[in-house]
Formats: structure tokens, C-alpha cells, sequence
């Protein structure tokens, strides 16, 4: 292991530059085309086998090992957010509109770097290593899930993945077993009431006054019919209905988000959202649409992998602290990777002690502390070695007992 | 009399070309151009004085009479909305988006029509007539209030004007003393939380959830705070707060009207929505801006003026009915003529009794039944001619008694 | 007139005497005894054909003119109100909890003392007039519609009623042509949830946050669902739902009143309500009761008698002003009367201008300017004479044309 | 440890005797009398060392073992609800509108008995056992703050009790670490506004409204203002503004509780509150008072004893299955005891799983599977004999070390 700590603190200077690199050239969800293909020429040039256009524009390369053994996969995702940076830095976005403000170039480069070491070890590998490098995580329905149908982990007996993490400082490693993301989904409201003049309520059906009755009724969900030991979050994040000055809305338009860990919450609350809305637009004679959009499931880490690599992480080189970490009610569709195979994902605090203000994920002037990317390779090769070893050394011990 | 009336009918046939013509070349509120041209040539072409330019874009038209008198003011408004119009005729709307939706190019043409009969009266005519067109009806602060700042009551006695009204059958005039059409006012609300993402709430101070309290709330305002025998409305139009599905709103912003009779109510209101909105946002910890923005105020029609030509209106041929009629929430700022000389506004049936549907003011599909407008003449030229006719006899009488 | 005008005010004493001694012992509606007995006997005593428990507990007198002639009814209401009183007057209510507080005393004395005086001028009484002297105006059903059934407006041409109102200062009198009264209906709405533990909402249905809602909703049916130009209250005056404070709320209970002026707005709030409460409940899965009980429809005062008694009024001793009123969203039986035969209800100052405070009706502090009484008497007596003398004088002229 | 389970068998049929006996005559809380009369004189027949109304009406009874050695303390509470028993058993309570619904019979009869079983140990007990006997836990502030300042902690090193539960099955024995029951607060919130006339709003401030919106607006104070992990209730359990059906409501009051685990939540949740109120408040121009009563505190398990006994559970006689439980967001006094000393507070299943319907606890028809008694005690009897002589042998060790 101390080999591999070696090699990869010397390439970090590389890992900045990749990271710095994609940062310039973010790409949108869906729209990644110059990021995989870096991605991919870089494998090709380690020598890994290649497969491009993975569930769309994913890139999924393989380390076959010197020896034979199980296969691990470690997971990065590429692509970058529709905002505006106003981060005043060398190496700031170079597309306008367009930012990695969540850190998944910082996934990408360590995830690449760490690529470049293990194949300098490949020899010695009791088995393999998957490098998925996914595209669209920002952006439901997500390349995860068209990854897992185009193959990517076939074969594959654990999976590992980290989230740069702002929220922890640079040096801690935060771990959960059992939920750990919230399942995010998305809904949409459309009110028909029927418009008119602005002086003449009494002929019309006023869709803001049922539209903000809605609004004040869905508090309910979370305040009164889920259990107030299950954590959920519903909010409505627009309301749109835009009129001239003296006239009665026609039509409301309310779009959202609902997060919930458990399957039985999620589908309490759709139903009950159903409901709510039926009744407050009855109420009001007026007609309406309800759209409730599933999301990502919740991310629920498998209890084994995630004392495994718990346990690991206190003895890698940057590691200063490792502890157990409240779930987030954000989404992830790593969700998906582990409702398919065993593993789980952590997150690696790139939190610079030295800022004054730390801007939370998606804000536009999102950075991070660099060196939480060493940290990271760190911890995910030594998760993915631990691994393969600790399985090599079973199968030995059960050929013995054979 | 009889001669106007025999005048006005064989001018019928202008009056609707006069009509159609404005109709296919609308011009908005405070962009009009062709229009005033056009008026200005129509009566200076018969003899009149005009002054053009009149508070912007007003034209006004003096016909003085053969002996001395009275004067008379007759106002018809002449601008356009910003409507497609949806009218399968051949006079349809040239103008992409722009329409004669609410009749006064109806107004115009009898205005126009009128002052050729008269002018050609003008030996008997025992003082003078002035011809009010104006322009910017529909946008506050309208041209009304610009035109009499100009001058254009200087030496009138009374004012005299009617609106086109589809509510009523063709063949009837509707008339009522004291307030007739509302004071309407608008208001804008922006209320100023605090964004955040959508999955932690307790981090974020919810613009949406505010902003429909607010709609809740103010709702009391009419069913609880005003006086239920004092006519109030308060319509929210507009509600706008757009976000993508997982950030909550940082910002809401409202916009409505108010429409009230009594300036006490008037008043009242405003101060209940500060009071509401006020406490609304301190009850959840945001600031907000308040802005209330009078519109015109309320038509309140002078009791004698309004009963005089209530008197004379059955007499008139072409008139079927003469009734009192409720007040219409609606504004409109001949409201400001009266509030500086005496007169009264009233209303002239142009519905058509054949139609199926007759669609409102301000709809794509309003249209008028075109003999309305020769009974507006009719109308409005009787009430002028008496006027000026009243006035002389009791001017003599009185210098007889002396 | 002058005659009966030197007639009351002779008696005017006696009247403050009567007035006051009922004040002492008032009775419930439905319940009054002593009261009627009194007024029973008073009338025998002026030799007045008099039927008892009319209707329940109605009084009514007829006094048959010396000359042929129609038939005049005049009204007055007896009962008290279940109101400690809190006046420290020689005369103050001598029954716990029972107050002449709306001025009822006042009414059946002023007709008392008016009976006594057209009495003694019997024999010039061109016709009859009839004392309605009615129990129950309070409480719902009140006792007129019983008295009509039971025949007390039987050959009655035209009846006349007053109100003693403090909101008009001694001398005035106040009338209206159509709706002067409004529809006074109420209201009871049972929401049954499901109670349970405060700390575990989600297994609950939660009766108060529902109620809490209705009572917001109903707001709109004011505020939007009813036109503007139409008054209309809808208040709910109770809202009950009594637990421990860790117990959810099984049921709550809303209790309320509708006022109105027109039947079509009567009906369009009760369908509304209906609307909104079940919407409302279905939305949180609830079950509801909702009973609306129509109480005393609108007064509605003819026009040709109201003109009648407000031309007569300023020519009538004792009375400085004469003008029309707004109307009163409060509610009277004596709309079931002006159901069944013309005739008017007017209001008679009894405000003392020298008092600081003017207490309202129903108020434990209510008083009255008892001088009030004998103008009332004499508006009632003239109003009666003057109808029975046209009448008689336009029978004779068609007498005379046949 | 078998010599104790036998002896409790034995004495199983005196538990159900016991509690049955307590059953019939149950007291309310602050009210108890016959029950720590009853207590003391079991204790003093057993030869304990009894102290009596210690706190107010707690019952302390001290063993002194042979040897020397630590103190444990057990606690059971003794008081009853107001509630009518509707249960049809020959057991029933004989007190009208009084019941023991919440199995604190049972937990009395459990410790007696087992003080019983043990004083027979006595001579070989390695230490001492304090049997808590609190009275008043079911009405804030509860009798345990009392009696830790009476002294009925000192000199303890350690508290165990449980909960007779009826949500676990007979058989099963729940733990949890941490938080596992709620602080319990109630509040009381009175709006003034300004009573009137119900057809008259204008005139008031309707405190009905307030109220109503009151509700509303606080299930922000879940659903949008507590971090969404960590759980919180706020249940406003009565609305009371009890009026004539015509009157608009003076006052309104409401009365509720607030459930949460954190301090931090408590103390936000009460600062939201006030917010909320005295925004709303303003915007309706009324005053109010807002009493927050801070409850019991959260029972916080200790980790170490909570392990100490979990790992015991599952080899005693009649455990069938031990696990970790949710939280509670019931409250409970314990918290106090678990504030001053370490320890744990399990629940121990009682739930009949023959039942066909299981009442939960509080109400009328609430029962219990009287053999979970016997459980009860045998993991009381063994936690604390078990303590003893892990902390003797320690103790040993140590000398010997030294």
C-alpha cells in the first residue's frame, strides 16, 4: 500500500493540472462530448481496455490484474451545472453559463490519476478494477442507470465512490451505513381556473388563490401525515402564474421537490400530495395536473462495505479524522450502482480551513481544497487493494479448508 | 333637434367607415400618431379650431356657436390594447397584437360624426361645443389628467361622455348619480427570503411559502376589514417565483389591483395590506417592498347633470329603455373631468341581440353592434344642444327679472 | 294630525312610565308571560277587541274606525335579550341575565300609548287600524311568521314598523326603498377526524388544522366568489375543539353567520360553503356535517309606502331630519310581513346628543333618548291616519268618476 | 441468577395480585395516597429500609446487601390517568373517571415483588438496590425532579427501569441508545382582538381568523423551519373561541405540545413560534400572550449501560427477542434521573398476541399481557444483580492490580 501512496503523492501535481483542465471545459449533462473522450484517450494511453458511449456518453475502463481475483469498481462522474462562475481564478470556467460547481472534476482526476498508479501495479493485482466514469449526475434520470443496462458492471462484486465534500474540512472522512442520500424527486402542479378581469372576481376561478391554498396546505404533509421519525422535505420551489396587473389568473403553474429516505414515506407522500391537491382544487372548482416524477432512489450504503472501508480510512496517508456523518436529503445516482451490487460512498472533505466563507455546492463561487483530491485516491485505492486482497486471501484460506 | 337627428342618421353610413377605418389601424396608449393626425385633419377639414398635442397626444376642437352661451365639453377617448385580435371581419385589425377591443374607435367616429353635424348647425348654436379626443385611456396615469392640465376644460361649463357598452342591448342607455365606475389602483409586492436548495429548508427563509400566505391573508382585507355595504375588490394577478425544481424561491413578487368606490375605503386598504404584509413577512423573518400605485379614481357622476340627460335620453330616437344602472368595478379617467367641472358619464347599449355569445371588453373577440353609435350621437348631441339651450333661457330669464 | 300630535305628548310620561316599567321585567323570546298579560290588558282596558297567544304568545289589538274605511297594521316586537345588564338606572332589569338591550321596551309602549290616543279619535277613523304586538323577534324562527299563520295580517292593506336605533341622534328618521335589512342565516360545521396522541400526527387526522383551514377558505367566498356590488358577510363566530394539550383533535366545530341581501347571493354563498367545506375535508380525508339554517330573510321595504311615510316624516312634530340610510347587515322578522302586504320599516333617532358614549344594541350598557318614543308615536300615527284618509278620499273620487 | 428467576416464578401469581389490586383503586398524579401507603408497608413487611413522601408522595425503600459494593437504583411509577375505564374485567377500576391506562400497576406490582425476590438475596448481594417508587409522572413536572432533590439518588451509581409496552408483542425486549424519548413542552397562545357583531367585520378584529391562520402558519415551523433530520412535532391540540352564532370572537386560545429530541430544536421551535405568533398578530392588529412551558426533558440513554443490559436481555427467561427501537416521541420524567445519574430505560413487550385489537396506551380500553411482569423483573433483577457483580469483580481486580 505504501507503494501506492508513493506514486500517487508524486503524480498530484497531474491530478491538480487534470482537474484544473476540466474545469475550464465543463460540460452540461447529456452534452458531454469533449470530457469523455479525454477521459477515454487517457485510459487508452495507460493501456486499460476502453468502452466509449457506455449507457450514452459514459466511459468505463478495466484494469485486468496479474492475478486472478474478484473486481472491484470505483465510480467518478463528469459532468457540470448551468450556472454563471464568478470564481475570479486562473483556471475558472472558460464556457458562460456553464461551471463544475459540485466538484465532479475533482472526481474525475483522481479517479484518472489513481487509474494512471494501480496499472503501474498491475502485476501484482489480485483481480480487477472498473474505473466508471459517468456522465449526467446532475440531471435526472442520470447516467447511472443507462450505464447498469449498457453492462458497466458486469462482472463487478463491490463498488466505491466519493463525493468532494465542502461541508467536511480537508482531511476528515465522513461515512454512513444505511441511508445516506435522500431519494430526490420532482413534481409539477398545473391549476385551470378560469380567468378574467381583475374587478370581477365573482365570474372567474382565481388559480393564485388556489395555487397559494395549495402552497399552505402541502405543509401539512411533512407537519402533520408523515412520521415525524421518518425525515421528508417537500418543497415547492416555483409558482408561476404572471398576468397583467388587472387581470385574474387563468392558470398557476407550482414545480417542486420531495425528499424522503424510506420507500414507504415516498409513496405516502405522493399519495397524500394526490389528495391535498384534489381537495383544495374541489374546493375552488377548479381542474388541475399533477405530475409527480420519481428521481433518484436514496442512496443506501451497504452496512459491510461501509465498516470496511470505515475502517480502512483512519490509516491512509491525509486522513485526520473519520466519523460517522448525518445522512443529506441532497439526491445521487450512485443510489442505483448499489441497489445492483454491494459497496457504498463516502465523502472526503475538501473544506480549506484558511477560507473565510466556504460557498456550499452549486453556488457560483463553489472551490475546492485541492488537496482533498489526494486524499481521496488515497482512500478509494486503498479500499479497492484492501478489497481484492482480503478476497484473494479468503478464497485462499477456503481452498486450504477444501 | 329633429334636424340633428336627420343629419346624424344620413351620416350614418361615414360614421361606420370612420369606424372600421380606425379599427384596422390601432395604436397603443401613449404611442398614437395616426390617430390624432387623422382626427385633427377630420375637423379641421369642417372649420374648427383645433389644438393638437393637447397633454401629449390629445386633439381638441372648439365649434363656436353663431350667438353667445354656455360651452360644452364631449370627450371620446381613441387609443388601442395590446390584444391579437381573433375577429374574422374584413375590417379586422392591420396591427400585429394591437386592437380596437374596447370600443373606442367607436367613440371616435361618433365624436367625429357628431361634430360635422353640428358644425353645420353652428348659426343657431347659443354657445360653444368642445370636442374632447384623448388619447391613453387604458395606461394610467392615462391622458386624461395631462390634457386638462393643458387646458383642454379652460371655459368649459359641463362635460358630457359615453362608453360603448356590449353589456347593455342595443337600443338602451344606462345612467347613474354619484360613483359609477371604480377607482383602480395596482400594487406590487416583492418579498425578499432567502434561497437555498431544496432538500434543507431550515437553512432557507421560503419566498414561496411567504408569498402565498400573503395571498391568503390579504384575502381578508374585503371579507373582514372593509365595510361589507362599501363595494371592494382585491385581486392578486400575478404570482411569480421561478426556480429550478430544487432550489427554494429567494424572491416572490405579486402584482394586483384594488378597485373601491369611497376614497375612505380606498385608503383604508392600503394601510390593511401594509399591516398584513407587514406582519406576514416579520412573522417569517423577510423583508419586502410594498409599492401601491393609484390609478385613476372613481367616476363619481354630478347627481343634477346625470339626471338631466337621463331626462332627455327616452326622447332620443333610437333609444329603446333608459335605466339606472348598478356601478361597473371597472375604472377609466373621464373620472378626472369631473373632478373639475360638472357632467356625467354614461353608457350606450351596443349588443347585439342576434349574437350568440357577446364577448367582453378586452376579449380577442369583442365586437360592437355599429348602430350604437348613431344613438351615442344622438345622445350626446341632444344633451349638448339642451344644454346649451337651458342655459340661454335661464340666462335671459334672469336678465328679464332684473 | 294636530289633534293626535296634542294627544301623545300629553301622554308622553305615561309612555317613559310603561317603557320603563317593562324594562324591569323583561322575558326571553318564547318565553314572554308577563308581557303579553300587560299588553293584553292595556288594550281590554281601552276597549280594543284583543286576541291573545297569537302565534305563540303574540298580542294583537284592533281598533275598528267610527267610518268605513281600509285597514292599517302597525307592529311592535317585545321580547328581551339573555344580557346582564350593566346600566346603574332607577329602571335597570330586575331578572338576572335578561335585557331589554335592543330597545324593545320602547316599541310596545310607543304603541300602547299611540293605541290609547287613535282610541279616544275613533269615530273619525276612516278604517281600522290593527296593533301587532309580536313576541320573539330575537331568536330564529321568530315569532312573525307564527302571527302571520295564525291570521294576524288578515284584511291588512298596509303595515308600518319602526326601529328605535342609537345609530340615529334624537329627531332624526331614517328610511330606504328595497333591501334595508339583511338575510340573517347561520351556520354549524362538525369536522370529524381522527384524534389520537400529540406526539404522532401521522396517525391521526387532525380536526383543528382542518377547521383552521375552512375558516381561511371561507374567507373567499367574500372576498371572490360573491360580486362586489352585492354585500355579503360570512363570519364564523365559534370555533370549538376542546382536548388535553397532547391530544389531537378528533372533531371541531364551527359555528357562524351568512348576511345577505339578495336571494341569488344567499343561495350562491350556501352552494359555495358547501363547496369549499367539502373540498376542504376531502383533502385531508376527513368527514364533515354542514347544516345552513336560513333565518330571517331580507327586509325589503316597498317604495311607493316608503315614500309615503319619508314625505310625511319632516312635516311630523318632534322630527328635525328625514333622509335614507345605508342598509343594515343586521336581520328582522318584520321581513315576513312586508312578504305578505306592502307597507315599510323605518328608523327612529334615539341617540342622546349629550351622551359621551353611545353603547351599541346588545350591549350590556345599551340605553335610549326616550324621547325618541313619542316621535316614533307620532311618525306610526301619522303615517296610519295619512294612509287611511288617502285612501278613503281616493275611494271617494272613484266613487264619484263612476 | 437462576436461583432469582425461580423465586420470581414463584411469585408470579402475588404480581398479577398486586397489580390487579392497584388496578381497582387507582390515583391521580400529585393526588396518590393509598398506593404509597400500600408500597411502604410491602417494603417495611419485607424489612427494607423505607423513607415516604420523599419528593412530595414518592416511596423509597433501600437493600442493603451482605457484602459491600456499588447502589443501583430501579424505578417505578405508581400514578393513574383521568380516564374512564371502559375495560369489562373483574379487575376494573372502582374509581369513577380514574384508571391506570398506562401500565404503572404493573410496573408497582414488578417491583415489589422483585425487592421481594432479591431481600431474600440479600446476604449474598454485593452492594445495594434502591427501589424508586415515584408517584406523579403522568403531569408535568412529574415526580421525579422532586425526588432527586429530595435525595433519592444519592448514592446511586447506576438507574435502571423499563416501560410495560404494548407496541412490542409479549416476549420482546426493546433498547435504544441516545434519545429514545422526547422532551415534551406544551404551550397555551390567547389572541385578543375585538369582539362584535357578527354582520359588522369591519368593526372588529376577528380573533377566530387569527387563530385559524395561527394553526396554519406554525406547521411551517416542521415542515420548513427544523432541520428535516432531526425529528420534531408541534400539534395544537384545542382551538376554543366559543361564541353566539352572530358574534364575531373576542378572544380565541389555543393550547398544544412540541416534541423533539435536540436541545437546539427545542430552543429553535420556541423562537420560531414567537415569530410566527407575533407576526401574525400584527398583521391582524391584535395582541397575545404565548406561554411556552418546557416539559419533561428527552430520556437520553446512556451507550454503555444501554449496551450493559441489551446484552443481558437475551438470556433471561421469557425473552424472546431483543432489539434497538425507534425513538419515542412520547416523553417521559425518566429523563431526569438518566440528567443526574448513568443508566437506561428499556421497554419490555406486553402486547397479547392473541389479542385481536391492542388499545394503545391511554385509553379506555388499555390492558396488558400480564406475564411480560415476570420478564420485566427478570431483567431488572438481572440487570442490577449483574451490575453488582461486574463492578465487585472490577473493584477486586483493581485491588489486586494494585
Amino acid at each position: 500500500m505504501e507503494h501506492l501512496y508513493k506514486k500517487l503523492e508524486s503524480y498530484y501535481a497531474e491530478m491538480v493540472e487534470i482537474r484544473r483542465h476540466l474545469h475550464q471545459y465543463p460540460e452540461l449533462s447529456f452534452q458531454e462530448v469533449q470530457t469523455p473522450n479525454y477521459i477515454a484517450a487517457y485510459h487508452e494511453q495507460l493501456g486499460l481496455e476502453v468502452r466509449t458511449n457506455v449507457g450514452g456518453r459514459g466511459v468505463v475502463a478495466t484494469l485486468k490484474g496479474g492475478k486472478p481475483g474478484r473486481t472491484v469498481a470505483l465510480r467518478a462522474d463528469f459532468d457540470a451545472l448551468p450556472i454563471q462562475e464568478e470564481n475570479d481564478v486562473p483556471y475558472a470556467s472558460k464556457v458562460p453559463g456553464v461551471m463544475h460547481a459540485c466538484g465532479h472534476d475533482g472526481h474525475t482526476a483522481t479517479l484518472l490519476v489513481l487509474a494512471k498508479a494501480l496499472s503501474e501495479m498491475k502485476d501484482e493485482l489480485e483481480g480487477n478494477i472498473v474505473f466508471i466514469h459517468q456522465h449526467a449526475e446532475e440531471l435526472a434520470p442520470g447516467g447511472a442507470i443507462a450505464m447498469i443496462e449498457d453492462g458497466c458492471l458486469d462482472g463487478v462484486d463491490v463498488i466505491y465512490g466519493t463525493h468532494l465534500w465542502t461541508i467536511l474540512p480537508f482531511g476528515d472522512v465522513g461515512y454512513r451505513s444505511g441511508p445516506v442520500m435522500a431519494a430526490a424527486d420532482s413534481f409539477k402542479i398545473k391549476i385551470q381556473g378560469k380567468g378574467g378581469h381583475g374587478a370581477q372576481p365573482h365570474r372567474t376561478k382565481d388559480s393564485v388563490v388556489v395555487g397559494a391554498q395549495l402552497v399552505g396546505n402541502l405543509q401539512q404533509v411533512v407537519s402533520r401525515r408523515t412520521n415525524p421519525l421518518d425525515p421528508a422535505v417537500l418543497t415547492v420551489a416555483s409558482f408561476v402564474a404572471q398576468n397583467a396587473f388587472n387581470v385574474i389568473a387563468d392558470t398557476a403553474e407550482l414545480v417542486g421537490t420531495v425528499r424522503t429516505f424510506k420507500e414507504e414515506t415516498r409513496s405516502l407522500i405522493e399519495k397524500e400530495m394526490e389528495r391535498i391537491i384534489g381537495g383544495t382544487c374541489a374546493a375552488a372548482d377548479v381542474s388541475y395536473e399533477f405530475d409527480y416524477s420519481r428521481g433518484y432512489p436514496a442512496v443506501v450504503n451497504h452496512q459491510e462495505d461501509t465498516e470496511f472501508v470505515a475502517g480502512l480510512a483512519p490509516h491512509v496517508p491525509g486522513v485526520a479524522n473519520v466519523y460517522e456523518i448525518e445522512p443529506s436529503m441532497g439526491g445521487e445516482d450512485f443510489a442505483y450502482y448499489l441497489q445492483n451490487v454491494p459497496g457504498t460512498f463516502f465523502f472526503t472533505g475538501v473544506q480549506n480551513p484558511k477560507w473565510d466563507v466556504t460557498y456550499p455546492h452549486h453556488h457560483p463561487k463553489f472551490d475546492i481544497d485541492e488537496r482533498g483530491l489526494l486524499v481521496a485516491a488515497n482512500v478509494l485505492g486503498t479500499a479497492a487493494l484492501s478489497y481484492l486482497k482480503k478476497e484473494a486471501a479468503e478464497a485462499a484460506s477456503e481452498i486450504k479448508a477444501v
